[in-house]
């Protein structure tokens, strides 16, 4: 079994991820020492793209399950020898690790390598394709804090063209039950989609998310002057008082504070996650890796 | 104990680790837990030339015996603040380590290291001297598949004169009762050493190894069109013909696919050895660092 | 309970820290098997500045003591991506690590990570402020080989004004007893302190410990030719020779041989304790973690 997709989870599957999270997260809270449930197991972190929370995330997730994580840090390999994803998948696969987590900058790549390795293969980001347990870390937060998922008003903001969170989101949390609402600046929002604008989704909201944006596209391609972006995009505390009362804020990081986020509301205590969904990270990472490997009988 | 050649092993522990390798190879695909032999023990990876499958290879076998392995990226060290090798080595001799793994692109660095930290030292590709794992492994590899290695012909083919891998299979598989062929361009042949085309190399041959050529070296060096080489001096299916039914085809890998090799021969499921060698040279890994730390009292 | 400067420590925690790293230190030496005090920890070292001996000192004492390392690479960082260090703190903290250890290029970045950092935080180096470890290991390895610290005379030479390490020796070797005296070239004196010439410090000196210098400040800013250092402010035999007799020579690393040291000082077996300050090293790491890891409840 492979976590490329949220496609690649059944409802089942979804809910057990969601519960075992919360447990595991819980238990560290409460110094439980963790159960070392992959004791002697190896994973393989394969980075394309240069990461601190995801690599860490996984990283400590994998340690704090028993299991060692040996990354390979790409700048400092065979990729630049030439050699294709796929023969670098048959030689790491070669290797037998009871499991693979890799972020790409390419659609696509971990769906690639996961055909050719046969231990459980984690996308843990994919171009602007998918990033599921980002996703599911962000369900699971959700869930914790305000105690359902069903029913919710949620809004995701930014740059929702190339936003693989809001991709796998967009997919996760409607089967959960969320009403989610998409947008952005016209120019970052994929042609399919309604035209929603940021206040409008905001508009009620039960949850805003924020995505990162990248400040030298925002004044390179559309000549946007600094801070342009946040008066017009951007979460700031007078849009976020258009929200439902008690609106929790969040946002995957790294945040540009001051372009899609105003400082006050990412560091508001009562109603920003944003550290939150750090800490669960490595509770659903966990409960991520002990489901891929128990299914794939490793 | 040291490994950093083939001269430093005796026939006895080449026989030993031919054994154990294939012991612990056999043990990993039933999926028999690993004997944690060096628990607690800490190795240092050194590496000051970039690599995948080497320094992935030496982490993971490191990791299944139950130890840590600790890895040095020179790029982030004292190497650029003009350290001396010598001094390096003192110092990281001086944190006892149980073992000390490098790679280094000057012929006797290993050697250098060996003389000052008191630990088992590996040789993990020095220079265009020796790379003495990677040929035990091929051996091992050879002597699985084909059930013996005395009496094989086994042509070696590409650029001879600066390959490590070469060197230390020139030195092994004779010393196991194989005729051993070496083959290249005339340019990439050690003057010292008899001119076999290698066309006769593989004639009859019962495994053929390909190494990789540096395709800047030749379009450059060489004034080769791309795909000339191919044609002149890769493995072909049409050259793979001539060479002893059911012939095996091994590679050290990174593949050049349509320089050295073709691409029909590399992932030729019948013949080709190539991902076998990498799974093997987990297990030969463990098996060396075994012996050493074995050997060296530790 | 953090290490950020020298000022952390009470007198009693600082003599528990020389005690118990020397036990450790000849535990290991006699290959007593550590014992595994933070099994199962989590450990993440977090350098922004390039290191090979602090880095690698600090993992091996984590591994020894049963604890996992994670380092993150700064350079494949959202640091890279403008995140401020106060958020790069949060997040990391979020993971709830047992302990962070940090190098960073700026004065009081450990501390604004300690504000946010629920964990132990471990200065592992901060720009030209302090290196509490590295003066803990000089004095553990002074008291190891002199057998004590009180009424020595101790000079430490070279780069003052911008030396960490020279910042922390002089707040620590005082509160033991020692009579410390810096000296170096004027210009890289700090213009509060007494202007001591090197020839003054190292008469009749129990300890002589060299700092490094940076060659190319000295011929870029000073013009100094190659080799100048060495007979104006370096450690050379006749210097030496004015010491009091048997005195010990002491270098933080990594060395300029030739320049702020003569090689023939540096290799003095007798008389130069560099390689017994890195073993040093590690044993005071794995005490101070102890206790910080014990201090914090954790």
């Amino acid at each position: 079994m492979d976590l490329l997709s949220i496609d690649s989870l059944s409802d089942a599957q979804i809910e057990e991820l969601l519960d075992r999270s919360q447990l595991l997260f819980e238990d560290d809270r409460s110094d439980t020492k963790p159960v070392r449930t992959l004791a002697g197991r190896i994973v393989f972190n394969l980075f394309y793209e240069s990461s601190t929370r995801t690599a860490m995330s996984f990283a400590t997730a994998t340690h704090r399950l028993g299991a060692s994580a040996l990354s390979l840090s790409v700048e400092h390999s065979s990729v630049k020898k030439g050699e294709t994803l796929e023969d670098t998948a048959r030689t790491l696969g070669a290797m037998r690790p009871d499991a693979l987590v890799i972020r790409h900058r390419d659609n696509g790549a971990p769906a690639t390598v996961a055909e050719i390795v046969d231990a459980p293969v984690i996308n843990a980001g994919d171009g602007t394709n998918e990033h599921p347990t980002q996703a599911l870390l962000d369900a699971a937060t959700i869930r914790y804090r305000l105690g359902r998922i069903e029913g919710l008003k949620i809004a995701i903001c930014g740059d929702i063209r190339h936003s693989r969170v809001a991709r796998s989101n967009a997919k996760l949390l409607p089967r959960l039950g969320a009403d989610v609402r998409l947008a952005g600046p016209p120019e970052l929002m994929p042609s399919e989609l309604p035209q929603v604008s940021v206040d409008e989704a905001i508009d009620g909201a039960d949850v805003v998310m924020m995505l990162r944006v990248q400040r030298e596209r925002l004044e390179e391609e559309f000549g946007d002057a600094p801070g342009e972006y946040l008066g017009r995009y951007g979460l700031t505390t007078d849009r976020l008082a258009t929200a439902a009362p008690n609106a929790v804020v969040m946002h995957p990081g790294p945040m540009n504070r001051g372009i899609e986020i105003d400082s006050g509301v990412a560091d508001d205590r009562e109603r920003s996650l944003i550290t939150l969904q750090v800490e669960m990270g490595v509770a659903m990472r966990m409960a991520c890796l002990e489901m891929l490997l128990r299914e794939t009988g490793a």
